[in-house]
């Protein structure tokens, strides 16, 4: 029996709160499951104002459009990220900056950031990758210093934070300026496609309204704040759907428990790698930085051992996956004339990721994960056993 | 009680389909209910390639993209029409070009279209208003002549045709180049939010697949035709989530039933002012339209006319709304420096609709409606009848 990478978490309320949201006449955009969700996330995070999207990649687009991101702007991000990072931004004219990652962690390096810096630079972009903050403060301290915005790419770090200097700790998505969160069905918390906008900066409270509503100034005039709404600014239909909101609302109802499921697993993953299987780079989490149980990865020496692991964990029905392309070498980033980024080429060729959603059972996962490595071990691979006892220890 | 304006219809079947799609492990974009809508658009109206979205406004954002609109190009559209229309092509840098509607009929004046083409025009969008079809002929003719591109706003017009000088009748959203359709919640057949791309020209078929995938050639991959996926152009995060498509296909299933049932309100609500409340201008079905049922309006003498109208029937509960402001006279649209446009103007202020759902109690509707015009007729209102017997006859 093969095990799935991934299978959407239900938590058995999903149907019913869809069902009262047909009964209650509205399965359009911002109804009564729209604002439960913003208030939870409001509540729980203390975010300024959320707004639920269509996808993160929808939140993004809001995020350029609120920036005012015109042709000749720079936005720096790193090149080991999902396509949507950059092309919500190059839909609005941007030139993308990539930064590379860190070697210790595929987060984009905070101290090649102003290096990246020109008179043209608006914003820099934070990808939390597998849920772990990028190095925040000094993210923030840099963008401070050149006057620039902070859109953290929170897709994959839900109730995920960032530690500061004193311990205090941050949630992700409620640091930059602006933050975007996804819902898609592979991410901790899920509604099929779906995303959220985060507007932490007061300045963009009033028009990210109107940029959700199709351009328009409908909540305000349904606030009574205007005598009739019209055509007012760009923007598009972002609104998520009450269904998904109302399948959204039951798993955040659950987040606590979805979440320490989703980190026991994690957790048990990374026991067995550190004492058993010792071949991989484990993940690091950096010590500003929390574990929202939602990704585990490895990394491979090489790209032939990666593809030696993938296949032998695909012949025992185990589907590991490997992901993102460096954005920076691909055929629409090599137009922005990058250089070499050693270490989001390194992740692209060496990382991969094992199945991980709450359902999952364990043992049957690690007995097909031996079987699949001791194939590999005994087989054409020729991996080595290193000295891989420290988490997230780098190989160079 | 009151009669609401619109009330979301449910055949049944879509909790079904919804549970069904996450039984399946699939609530995600692309699933199995999304190739069974597609394939039921492709089946039954011939069109070339179907392609869910999140919203009509993403289909006609996914149009603007395939058209390669860059700042400067020319894009010719009716003013009396939803934001989103102008919107999705002001995104990509589009000057608009508004067009006036006719003076029978709130579709774009066709013999106006030729005046307002430069040499920087690029497409036009015919917006098929109550689902009723703009003179196509007329329009591809024009467009033909002028090597332009057409883009058909069908997002009222599920299931309605433009009958040619032949009687061959041609569903709409299958005739442009390309064809954007809405399931909104309030439209003949939903799905919550959602819309649908028809792609009917082969040059933007491959291109359209690789934009809805967020700029990625995933799907191209998946067919296995290339060997590996990743970033190849613009696009973004088009795909409706298999919850929405579930509960679209249990819809689609039932569409000659929902069409039949809205067509016999319409038609009912139509012998009504016809004969007992004349002082209305009744919707005018021209001889190359079908009727989908989908929008009752009726149109007044004036604006002052209309808020009593409106009045009156709030004051009995009857939900009548008016829309749509002439996006030339907008914020946004006066910044394209249009001349005045009569006819739009005219139905922004005159026209108003009346409830219209599957479900709708007609008598208890015309009780309402009764009552609510003859406090209108009998007080402040001072409408007279007039002679309307021709429908559609224009006021001037």
């Amino acid at each position: 029996m093969k095990i799935q990478f991934n299978k959407p978490y239900k938590t058995g309320k999903e149907l019913l709160y869809i069902e009262d949201a047909i009964e209650r006449g509205k399965i359009s955009g911002n109804g009564h499951y729209t604002q439960e969700c913003h208030s939870f996330f409001e509540k729980r995070y203390g975010f300024r104002k959320c707004l639920l999207t269509t996808s993160c990649t929808d939140a993004l687009e809001m995020a350029a459009i609120l920036l005012d991101i015109t042709p000749g702007d720079e936005v720096i991000m790193p090149a080991y990220t999902f396509v949507s990072t950059a092309n919500a931004f190059v839909l609005r004219g941007a030139t993308i900056v990539f930064c590379d990652s860190r070697s210790d962690h595929p987060n984009m390096n905070e101290e090649l950031i102003e290096g990246l810096i020109t008179a043209k630079t608006k914003a820099i972009v934070a990808v939390h990758y597998a849920g772990m903050a990028c190095k925040m403060d000094a993210i923030m301290e840099i963008a401070d210093r050149h006057g620039l915005f902070v859109v953290e790419d929170a897709a994959q770090a839900v109730d995920s934070y960032f530690v500061d200097s004193e311990g205090q700790k941050h949630p992700l998505g409620g640091i930059g300026h602006l933050g975007a969160f996804s819902f898609h069905e592979t991410k901790n918390i899920i509604c099929g496609e779906g995303g959220m906008l985060v507007v932490n900066d007061e300045r963009f409270e009033k028009r990210s309204e109107i940029i959700w509503e199709k351009g328009t100034n409908r909540t305000a005039f349904f606030r009574g704040e205007v005598d009739k709404y019209g055509w007012v600014d760009i923007g598009s239909s972002f609104l998520m759907s009450e269904l998904n909101a109302a399948f959204l609302l039951a798993q955040l109802e659950n987040l606590d428990e979805i979440l320490q499921k989703r980190r026991h697993i994690w957790e048990t993953y990374d026991d067995f790698f550190a004492s058993e299987f010792t071949a991989f780079l484990r993940p690091n989490v950096p010590d500003w930085a929390t574990n929202n149980g939602h990704m585990y990865y490895l990394v491979c020496e090489s790209l032939e051992k990666r593809t030696l692991a993938l296949d032998a964990l695909k012949s025992v029905g185990v589907g590991a996956v490997f992901h993102y392309q460096n954005l920076s070498s691909s055929k629409m980033g090599g137009g922005f004339n990058q250089a070499q980024l050693d270490q989001a080429e390194r992740y692209t060729n060496c990382l991969f990721r094992l199945p991980l959603f709450p359902e999952l059972d364990a043992e049957k996962v690690f007995l097909k994960l031996k079987n699949g490595l001791l194939i590999e071990k005994t087989g054409s691979c020729k991996l080595e056993n290193n000295d891989n006892s420290r988490t997230g220890k780098p190989i160079d």
